[in-house]
């Protein structure tokens, strides 16, 4: 009847993803203890943080000290997203041995945020591609508003899949395919997954679901029947999405991890620690969890 | 691959299941006035009020006032919830001509309840049944904690299979499986359903869950991948979970609305005007709403 995958591999983004959108700068020592926190509860992908200019992002100014600082574990990753060559001599300085870039698949996304097309937006990451296969650098690729654009509206899943194929091409040995605004719906989310699938092998390739319109499990479930089995999330749903303020950002890491667990597909994680540490997070940020398996859990 | 259904009914049951939680006594005429909005918004079904003792539940103390107070729509159902005849008596006074009944599938929720085996409580709705018969009224069938109780923890399924069945044989036209404390999750929900049909056709099933655990979206779209096409909903998420305080109640009808619309499944509902109902009866409770679909679009 499906195909759902035996196990699944969490991408935990909150420490970049979720946190690069806070106003208030979070302590280095606070974003080290999290990721600490995250390895201990058994995630083995944790995307630690960006070396982005901290002019364009103030709050990953640290890049280098929470890199540095971390207790690595053997086995588990901890990618750091590069935005250009700048960026990768950074990460490469302080060891970083695996690496996230990303385009969006809206021509209208890119052209506002970085006034180049999508091609040429892919072309800028060509001598950070090149270099990170000379260096045995491992490379992630992010492909952005995947099921909707807050410029152009409708995106074409030949966009998607063109972007995907094309990252895929210069050695990104996975894609991870986010809906950056969260307004996908399940069988959407299932037929941009499908038509992508035909191009970069299943196992080449990530969800990445905003929970802005509460859909992110519902779209995640549509996904597993196709056989995905790498999942990005963040531990609290933090990361509030810049074009609808106030609003949910990034599926929580226990909500996905506590569905998965009912589906009896292993994960690894330890859903206790977990959302203790989510809640600590919370209270970290002085905000309360948006992860509903945290609200049930701590409100008994 | 699926056998989605062309059209979903929802079921709204903000007025009666969401507001029954409220400690502060909602108006008659906020309620009223709620349930015309949602005449308005396209629902097909709206659960009006609960005939119970106002001793139990003091907020649905005006149940005959609300009744009355509404401005029915031609086509649109407005069932009561009705405990026992004295129950029935009262609804029949004002003319109502929908009723609904309700066991749990959990023996420990029965009877910790209503210290009554899961038999018992079924033969108590017996003469209630066979008075709805004789008078033409027609009556629907509420079976709880479905896919996990508050003191037993796990419900076999066989179980929730025999109250739905004995409810259906009883007379209910159409029978409720309701998630209670949200507990559960997709592929659980899925093979429940699937059981319950066997002993039920699945044009008579309705599912009902409870967002506490976020997974309310996710289950639907499993049963909905089985056939089903009703589908209980409360406008702005209302109703907590009393096993869980603080922590979310019934699914949101504009998440469930937007999911349903985004899948190309007609509910005949005004996004728009619901969204707008949503947050007025928010405003009204003086709380935020718990759609997330309100929150995205109320944030721009």
């Amino acid at each position: 009847m499906n195909t759902f995958p035996k196990s699944v591999r969490i991408v935990e983004v909150g420490a970049r993803d979720g946190l690069q959108n806070e106003k208030t700068v979070v302590p280095a020592a606070t974003k080290i203890e999290l990721i600490d926190r995250l390895t201990a509860c058994g995630l083995q992908t944790i995307e630690a943080t960006s070396f982005v200019s901290p002019k364009w992002v103030p709050q990953l100014a640290d890049a280098a000290e929470v890199y540095t600082g971390i207790h690595k574990r053997d086995g588990v990753a901890y990618p750091v997203l590069v935005p250009n060559e700048k960026g990768y001599d950074r990460a490469r300085e302080v060891g970083v041995t695996e690496i996230a870039v990303f385009s969006a698949a809206s021509e209208a996304f890119n052209r506002k945020n970085i006034n180049a097309s999508i091609d040429e937006s892919i072309e800028r990451f060509r001598p950070v591609l090149e270099r990170a296969k000379a260096d045995g650098v491992k490379v992630r690729g992010y492909v952005s508003t995947v099921l909707g654009c807050p410029y152009q509206g409708e995106v074409p899943v030949s966009d998607v899949v063109r972007v995907a194929e094309r990252l895929h091409a210069l050695g990104c040995y996975e894609i991870s395919l986010g809906d950056t605004i969260g307004v996908g719906t399940p069988e959407k989310a299932r037929a941009m997954l499908r038509a992508v699938a035909e191009a970069v092998p299943m196992s080449a390739l990530a969800v990445h679901f905003h929970d802005t319109y509460g859909q992110a499990l519902a779209n995640l479930h549509a996904c597993l029947e196709e056989g995905v089995s790498v999942v990005d999330s963040a531990v609290s749903g933090t990361g509030g999405c810049p074009y609808a303020k106030g609003a949910t950002g990034n599926v929580a890491t226990e909500d996905v991890a506590y569905m998965l667990a009912g589906m009896g597909i292993a994960t690894g994680i330890d859903l206790d620690a977990l959302v203790e540490t989510g809640l600590w997070l919370s209270a970290q940020l002085g905000r309360a969890t948006s992860s509903r398996v945290a609200k049930a859990r701590s409100s008994h």
